[in-house]
């Protein structure tokens, strides 16, 4: 009889539309979202709204490390006090801002934007590996950390690089430590990790 | 000893800090979806934008019953094919939607915007009860039917409305059948809600 079972308004149908293309966001949640930006003031929207395009418009990735940036270089490559000789190789931005949160690594990034995984279609030629070897080529790095998800995709990546970097004598390539997280109960911990932390056991620490 | 732990692009932490205002939202959340705009085309994004802003400045609400509408009469409500003497009374946007998905009414909704909740500072004056009181006594209606959630709240207003239209002779007023939903297990209903159930017997219907 009708056909009023949808949305209300074309309008309203456009935005939820626009929004569940969004990742994880259905179209109730959409609706839900949209609902809310509907009771918002006229201003608050259009800022929504702005720093989106204003943002996809403008932001740059550092042509030294490939992260996200607001200039040419990003501030990490930029800044003196960091020591150049040491890059860390992360996924993503995510990756970057996880391992700055520890405040342990003073060293520079490279951001691959993604791992290779051919099941995604995504081969070493779509990732910014070559501009790795080309940063180990010409600037004086001395340690590449392999700082990848331990994943299938991630231990290929490990392995593709490590083989890359394998000319340069003078570097030393490292991956970060794999073992029972903190905070883990043993007892629960699978046999693949538990018996990697056996085989990689360190010297006891009292620090 | 450095400030990179938050955004690597104040462009970027700008249109995260927009998302995560939205209702459950948080801000990795925000992240994702920023960073998943970010690898859309610069079309894809605007439109997003667009979309909304578009809607905010244009969309209206029917000012017979309240709901969105991109008209300032609602397609429903000027379906001549509707029975225009049963008003359904809905919480919102959402529910007309849930009701319009039964296809069991055919008549017109009143929208009130919500329901009295002296917690939240809701009274019955910032909802659309008295354009339903002038609705019921200009247009000839017969029947309102209270469509509002079993809640505290919902009750109460229910009981408003109930009240604010009783002077009305002729008109009927229905509450939506409360009663076990289909597919609940009797043993797992709550108490009230088999209690009314009882109570509220009806002869048994074999069609």
């Amino acid at each position: 009889m009708n056909n009023y079972q949808q949305y209300p308004s074309r309008l309203l149908e456009d935005a939820v539309q626009q929004f569940s293309r969004l990742p994880g966001i259905g179209r109730k949640t959409a609706l839900r979202l949209v609902l809310h930006l509907l009771r918002q003031d006229t201003d608050d929207v259009e800022r929504l709204a702005q720093s989106i395009t204003v943002m996809k418009r403008n932001v740059k990735h550092c042509r030294v490390c490939h992260n996200i940036s607001d200039s040419d270089v990003c501030p990490i490559c930029s800044d003196s006090r960091r020591d150049s000789h040491t890059v860390c190789v992360v996924e993503n931005v995510q990756d970057v801002m996880a391992v700055e949160h520890t405040q342990q690594f003073h060293g520079l990034y490279h951001v691959l934007g993604g791992v290779i995984s051919p099941m995604d279609g995504i081969s070493p030629g779509n990732l910014e590996i070559q501009s790795l070897v080309d940063r180990v080529a010409q600037d004086d790095v001395s340690e590449v950390i392999l700082a990848l998800s331990p994943t299938m995709e991630g231990d290929t990546t490990n392995f593709y690089i490590y083989r890359r970097l394998s000319s340069f004598t003078n570097l030393r390539v490292t991956v970060i430590a794999r073992g029972i997280s903190v905070g883990d109960e043993l007892e629960y911990t699978d046999e693949v990790t538990l018996g990697r932390s056996i085989l990689n056991r360190m010297p006891f620490d009292s620090k």
